[in-house]
């Protein structure tokens, strides 16, 4: 290689970049999105606000009023949350301010994919502690990494992607107490279990939970996120996190989205929870299919033909769901996110077909 | 403080935030930005082409068909391009992929804020070379710390904020052939300049160009700006560049301003030209103000009277400029942006009640 090559790090150059395929279907649930489109209401109020607003003006230093307004949808104070440009970023400043090389990122996997991918960026130290033969967090050997390893930060996806599993608060709280380091709680799909862990937060100052409004808040397109945890915490954490990361139109809908929740939001949660309520009783009754109980919009299912060769079979049926077969413990599984009603019925006639 | 703080890296605790004021006026000449809001045309275009789109789904994990728009743009090869959620993040991946400990970043100060701040949290040296004393890019000086210091990355901004001074190619091309490392060229402004260094990147495989789409292209609400560089340095850069990190809204408008450039921005970029030369002729005249020549849309001006009480009447006549007195070497100077003719003009009268 050439002379500067030197300057990119070993550890960088060793990873396999993150991608995903490029493939396209009418019925596409691969990505744990809402299937519903933002509200009329959202997207016509969001624009509305919009209106007069200056392409050309750069947005707010810091997203303030939407700081307020996720306070009070959060119950949390507005000095301890940051909202950034998707999840995803705040991971990353996390993971920039606490790790290194020497430090350590301890993680439950399979999981998402990225806690990995940044850490190992970072030059950190990944402990990985795998999921129980039931594919749920196995917090006695959660808490022994935690005395063995005494990890710096540890990041739990809860419910987490892509076993559906949680962590219990009486685990978390264990963990807690029993680290010396930091325990971050992704969140993503916390309102298809009907809980968080944001109360925890007046307890321990250790704790961070990370929010997205890519998954129930249907504005994946927008790419917004928070994080929530004690104001002396994120005061650090901001360090990492460039000016102006959120852009004018996405804070803006994502104030929307938060004053149209109630309304608009929850009840599209609702039918996705009856959704995989119904999803999950109709596999299992098919021959060859076992799905994992899941407290997220998607369920992970065991499949006695060849994931790739079942996720190849629905796409020529125009319906494309995520291979998770590359993952650790996950080599006959498949992830079906949860559609609308006529979408899983056209998901459910096709597997019918596949293993009938 | 708490037993959890030793998590945060001691780099990070010894920083201080980066800020900026939340003043607001009628004039707003204090970042820089393009004066008029970006065209109608652009913004209408903008909406009809998302007019169907989902605002629930994500947008594509690589921005692939504005990457081809920036190519032909630019003319460079989309293999050799990333765009990002503004310049910013892009300055991060490229110290991400480069910078840790023992590691070294070549800056020359004053410059742009941000290089020395992600330097620091992640752990580099920042090596500073001093403009000289006209305030100007000092060849020599560069070329001594190169051989000196070895340093891993030099990131020059040209041209320069807050100064506007550029570094010419002849320069450039020593320093690239005289570095061990990276060299990264932050073209922020180089559609003032009527230049641009994108040419060397065919001869020079250590060369990395930063642009934004936050001032002459009059999109600084929406957060979008790009890197160019060899395919194979993209290729390793891009594994600290978050999955989705552009959203959809500012990916569109973005390919909608390339496809506008010549018709829409590009005659406003003339009139920024020529107010610019207009605003200098004009300070120069002033007593007590000493303005330097620039290559941007703005201007560094030196002052008989304190910045901070510049700044602070100008306010209070519904003006709103940059103190950049805490800048190394800037204790006497402030900087104007270039505004429309009408707020020069304001801007002009009430610089002269002033030092009248």
């Amino acid at each position: 290689m050439e002379y500067y090559w030197d300057t990119i790090k070993p550890e960088v150059r060793a990873l396999r970049a993150y991608s995903l395929s490029a493939d396209r279907a009418g019925v596409k649930i691969n990505q744990n999105e809402n299937p519903w489109d933002a509200p009329a209401r959202l997207k016509a109020e969001t624009l509305r606000r919009l209106d007069s607003r200056h392409w050309s003006r750069y947005p707010d230093f810091v997203p303030a009023s939407l700081h307020a307004r996720l306070a009070d949808f959060s119950g949390w104070q507005a000095a301890g949350i940051i909202a950034g440009n998707g999840s995803n970023e705040l991971i990353q400043a996390l993971l920039m301010v606490t790790v290194g090389p020497g430090k350590r990122v301890l993680i439950s996997e399979p999981t998402f994919a990225l806690y990995r991918q940044i850490s190992n960026v970072l030059g950190g130290e990944v402990i990985s502690v795998p999921l129980d033969t039931e594919l749920n967090y196995d917090n006695s050997s959660l808490q022994d990494a935690v005395n063995d390893f005494r990890p710096d930060v540890t990041i739990i996806c809860s419910p987490n992607n892509p076993t559906g599993c949680v962590l219990t608060d009486e685990d978390l709280r264990a963990l807690l107490s029993k680290t010396n380091g930091l325990v971050a709680i992704d969140e993503a799909y916390h309102e298809f279990a009907g809980h968080s862990v944001v109360p925890l937060l007046r307890q321990h100052e250790n704790l961070i939970v990370l929010r997205t409004f890519s998954k129930a808040m249907a504005l994946a397109a927008l790419r917004v996120g928070y994080l929530l945890a004690a104001p002396q915490l994120t005061a650090e954490i901001s360090k990492a996190v460039l000016p102006y990361n959120l852009n004018a139109v996405s804070q803006t809908a994502a104030e929307v989205a938060v004053e149209l929740y109630e309304d608009e939001l929850r009840p599209l949660v609702q039918k996705i929870i009856n959704e995989r309520e119904r999803l999950f009783g109709e596999v299992s009754r098919i021959e060859g299919l076992v799905p994992k109980r899941s407290q997220a919009n998607f369920i992970l299912v065991k499949s006695a033909i060849e994931p790739k060769r079942v996720f190849g079979e629905l796409l020529k049926k125009d319906i494309l769901i995520r291979d998770v077969s590359g993952y650790p413990m996950l080599l006959d599984y498949f992830r079906l996110s949860v559609g609308t009603p006529e979408e899983n019925d056209l998901l459910l006639s096709a597997l019918r077909d596949i293993f009938g």
